[in-house]
């Protein structure tokens, strides 16, 4: 159980649903609230988490209930999961619902939250740190950089059907977003790639693919939009990860933090001299 | 002083600057990783913090400097707070550099990251939940929801002159993005407005304005992209702000959970009802 003093108190009555973000891995990303409330809910229903270890930071006597994909096996309907929720509130249980990353940043938390609203049943929510940010960050790659973009777009790379979402305008996004992250792309990344260059993205655009983001086993995969899918078939990248498509991404060469906190040698090379460009990707 | 008990330790040590993500606002939105930080670091350098209280988790005798905007006053030049950095690392100094939101989401954390880098002093980021993330939440707003949107934007509405940004592709961002969160766009409201209707966007489509992020005081409008900035002037909504644009924000009729915490009735809409359509904005 995690204990946290001079943090102001909170309360979590019985029959509420807190709705919380565990961020993207590292459970030290975790946020005080988010702490707390975990340090008090009776029952915690949690997804696929990267760091199962955030759930020793529940209460001793605290109940845990999976509800996320393991293995082959098929997962829980988003149905179901909803009216597990709302059974556990009206039974008067406080009912910790954490998911992985932020609960509304395509996390389906919405949804669930709509449902229990409509049954009547209390929520709160604490949001979380994304993916697409914190992992992002662990890898060196501001989101935005000045002179770089004033836009930065996050897609998701498959709907709920698995299917790549039909109901992109992917020649608009490729025009109209300086910077793209993609969650859960590795799917469809040879057509979610083929579709931006086609929308009129250079092929030659710096991609990073993060794997296992924020962990110790971080990996991180530096290429361009146009070989990254080739690229990551032939690191055998798996699931999940997340991909920076934009010149944003080669600020890494400079600022590589967890590399250099491990001791590996600092690249020296400015992110927008000619010898980055040669180093990674063409454009300037 | 906020002490953690069961936390993993961590590492700071005698010259690094560490970049640290404070988040929207409400201090329990802290992760625990930054409070970690601020618990151990010699000298804080922060912006303007929405809630100052979070400078109380130092450890006693840490140092504190302000290098934000205050009042009317000139704020700090980047590259003053940038040699202020290095020279404070040089000394021996833990510094911890702590910004609202999350550094590298328009924070400029990715310049000051190269400078730093580039001056060999080492670096550490800890990522922070970004206001267009976490106050959004706080209104009852998710970014993304099935059926709704697979893709969200974030853009900011002035570039570091305070002009609108000239690098952005208007009709393309409207085209492209399903939902457009905008950060720091009061000024030119009725300019960004305009362009986003002018290159497709649905007048009536929903768009909420929140001031305040995360605080008890917090204020949300609802509204339409075409009335947005007539309606922020009337209800003489102030700077910092959120907007978001798009149909996830009429979600809020049905999931707004603090303002239900704090005793107001629920509205006992379906977001996506006729009826809600009737409420707020036409569109669908």
């Amino acid at each position: 159980m995690v204990a946290l003093a001079n943090v102001d108190p909170i309360v979590f009555p019985s029959g509420l649903v807190w709705l919380i973000g565990a961020g993207p891995g590292d459970r030290s990303l975790l946020t005080l609230q988010a702490a707390q409330a975990l340090s008090v809910a009776d029952v915690i229903v949690h997804d696929s988490l990267l760091d199962e270890r955030i759930l020793e930071w529940r209460r001793d006597g605290a109940e845990v209930i999976y509800a996320g994909k393991r293995g082959g096996r098929p997962s829980p309907k988003q149905a179901d999961i909803s009216l597990l929720l709302i059974d556990l509130a009206r039974d008067g249980q406080r009912v910790a619902r954490l998911k992985g990353g932020d609960p509304f940043v395509f996390g389906r938390g919405g949804e669930e939250a709509l449902t229990l609203a409509r049954a009547g049943v209390p929520i709160r929510v604490t949001p979380g740190i994304t993916a697409g940010i914190g992992g992002l960050a662990y890898a060196g790659i501001p989101l935005t950089h000045r002179d770089v973009n004033q836009s930065v777009t996050f897609v998701t790379g498959h709907d709920h059907t698995g299917s790549m979402p039909g109901a992109i305008d992917w020649p608009a996004l490729a025009t109209g977003s300086q910077v793209i992250i993609l969650y859960m792309a590795m799917k469809h990344l040879k057509h979610i790639t083929q579709s931006l260059i086609s929308g009129g993205r250079c092929a030659n655009e710096p991609t990073a693919i993060v794997c296992r983001a924020t962990f110790p086993d971080q990996q991180v995969l530096e290429t361009t939009l146009g070989d990254a899918a080739a690229d990551a078939k032939r690191h055998k990248l798996e699931s999940p990860a997340l991909i920076c498509v934009g010149d944003t991404a080669r600020l890494r060469l400079a600022i590589d933090w967890k590399k250099s906190m491990e001791g590996h040698p600092v690249r020296h090379v400015h992110p927008f001299s000619d010898e980055a460009a040669a180093l990674w990707g063409g454009k300037k």
